[in-house]
């Protein structure tokens, strides 16, 4: 199966051109189908596909010289879509030069990007940023909003719901992928408005691809007995990045502990082949490669700091999605749910 | 010096009675001029009670038959505070037959019955739960609000600051601890609207025992570079949970790892004494004991799943706020601010 090109903005990320490029070179090398629109300087673009020449014949360069800042607010960058790396990777997408942009740069800029140029679907009012989280179980679990909508009604919640459940559904093979509701309890009485709303409005639909199964609490995220974990945003960011950083933290009290004395020390060494496993379980870039769900294209956000395998996993994630063609799967579960029940819901919505 | 009497609710928590007098009495071992009131069955209270020989001439017996259930709601278990063990504790507080109280029980109508009985202290619209998180630093790092309020306006946040800050004095010695508010970046304009004002009035505050220094995401939580971390009810508690859950994935992931192989195995034992300071430095037990801040009297919640040594903890963190009379700073600190102070600002904070 021929698989549509990925256009990558070449020029977003901590260390530019040469990580983008190298990843996009290291996904190659486990499938050699991919192709690739390199967005960006065209020299240096030329530079780094030198030491990677099964790149060669799988890419295309579009130049281009402008860069959207790391800290550069949304607004601005916009007024620049189609003079960025950014803006013309998702142009791409938008003209069918390319099935999908991959890029590592601000976060804010390419979601108003993609919005403006993408649109989101029928039946979607507000993309959502969505990733995989490692479990205890076998499968990873879909988090989303990680941080593209600060404020969210109980519609939008509903909606992202649908959209997580599709993407597990490609991740994980199940039928009806178990969702919940990200929440501070799991009695029913618990939380914001919006998020008893929502959760009434999933428990009382049917002909959803999912089995609602309520709310969960931060610390059950990874336990791997939960395939879709829904929040807004702001709360989302708030989860991901405090699992993270506790990892993060525990990981680093470890290293202090087997550094405290010559046994332990002795210890370490002789038991690094488990420690290792655990380091490559928990490296962030073995999970880089976050997707704008709800957009009519695909768009996934690399992490500003993943080196070149970070990379590599986030284009193995963009072409799986590819491949399996989340975008239409979403359309065809709005479809099915159809437009007219979800606007139905909007009554039920609190009012802000 | 003379410590004020410490209610014990010995009927709360998973594990009742024998975990509570346990607890107290394992608080007392280091302690002995810790005095207590023991409200619950007397019948069991003195049972357990047996195994303690230095609790006898220290404890008092409140005898009482009723319990506030585990999932009963708050304004049910209201109606009950005359007649529970949990009320009782309260109401010793209240009339001054003890300094301050301690429960594992329900954290909703703990909060509901401190709230109604001790009322919240003058300048601050609603008490905190508040609590002590490990970090790589030398000192803990106070966190509030941890769930007693869903939402919050921009008032609740300054009070809160003011609240934590008080807190981290106490607990790390800083004259001006630095305090920050949970968001989802560190950019001025980034998170709620509510955030925004808060910092804003932070910023422009003088003459607070606090330095402010903006943002903090969580993944910086316990980083050791920040005393107390602010946010409302829903978040700070979506953190706290997140921190947890996620030490204990990685715990899991490293007990599984260390299993893998005779290496491994053999590694691990020669690196136990490593690993055992790291589990005691993760061991929730050892940070058990939130505090509700804000009210009229000291009320110390204990972590339901809690053991004798988890409750241990939560009485030594409350004879400390005892000793060092966390009320009285935190009044002196509001009156310092001044109430008009604090009313003035109520004009920036945006209608819900």
């Amino acid at each position: 199966m021929s698989l549509p090109r990925i256009a990558i903005d070449a020029m977003g990320g901590d260390e530019g051109v040469r990580t983008m490029i190298s990843g996009a070179a290291l996904a190659r090398r486990d499938h050699d189908r991919f192709h690739f629109l390199l967005v960006g300087d065209r020299a240096r673009i030329e530079r780094a596909l030198e030491a990677h020449p099964n790149m060669r014949e799988a890419s295309e360069i579009l130049h281009c010289e402008d860069v959207v800042g790391g800290d550069e607010k949304p607004t601005q960058a916009l007024r620049r879509a189609k003079t960025t790396s950014m803006g013309l990777a998702i142009q791409a997408v938008k003209d069918g030069r390319a099935g999908a942009a991959v890029s590592s740069g601000n976060t804010g800029a390419l979601m108003a990007m993609s919005k403006l140029a993408l649109r989101t679907m029928p039946g979607i009012d507000r993309p959502a940023l969505a990733a995989l989280l490692p479990t205890l179980g076998e499968d990873d679990v879909v988090m989303l909003d990680l941080g593209a909508n600060t404020d969210c009604d109980a519609r939008n919640l509903v909606q992202f719901a649908i959209m997580g459940a599709a993407y597990s559904r490609i991740v994980t093979g199940r039928q009806a992928p178990r969702v919940r509701l990200l929440n501070i309890g799991t009695e029913e009485t618990k939380g914001t408005d919006q998020l008893q709303v929502a959760a009434a409005q999933l428990r009382a639909a049917t002909g959803l691809d999912m089995s609602f199964e309520g709310y969960v609490e931060a610390d059950k995220i990874n336990r791997g007995d939960c395939d879709v974990v829904v929040s807004d945003g702001f709360s989302g960011n708030i989860a991901l990045k405090a699992i993270e950083g506790s990892a993060r933290f525990v990981t680093d009290l470890l290293k202090t502990a087997f550094r405290s004395s010559l046994r332990s020390k002795i210890g370490f060494l002789i038991s690094r082949p488990a420690t290792e496993l655990l380091r490559h379980h928990l490296d962030p870039n073995n999970h880089n490669g976050a997707v704008f769900l709800g957009l009519n294209g695909v768009v996934v956000k690399s992490h500003g700091s993943a080196n070149a395998a970070g990379v590599a996993n986030a284009v193995a994630v963009t072409a799986r999605l590819l491949e399996e063609s989340l975008t239409e799967r979403i359309l065809a579960d709005l479809a099915e749910l159809g437009e007219a029940r979800l606007r139905e819901t909007r009554g039920g919505v609190p009012a802000k």
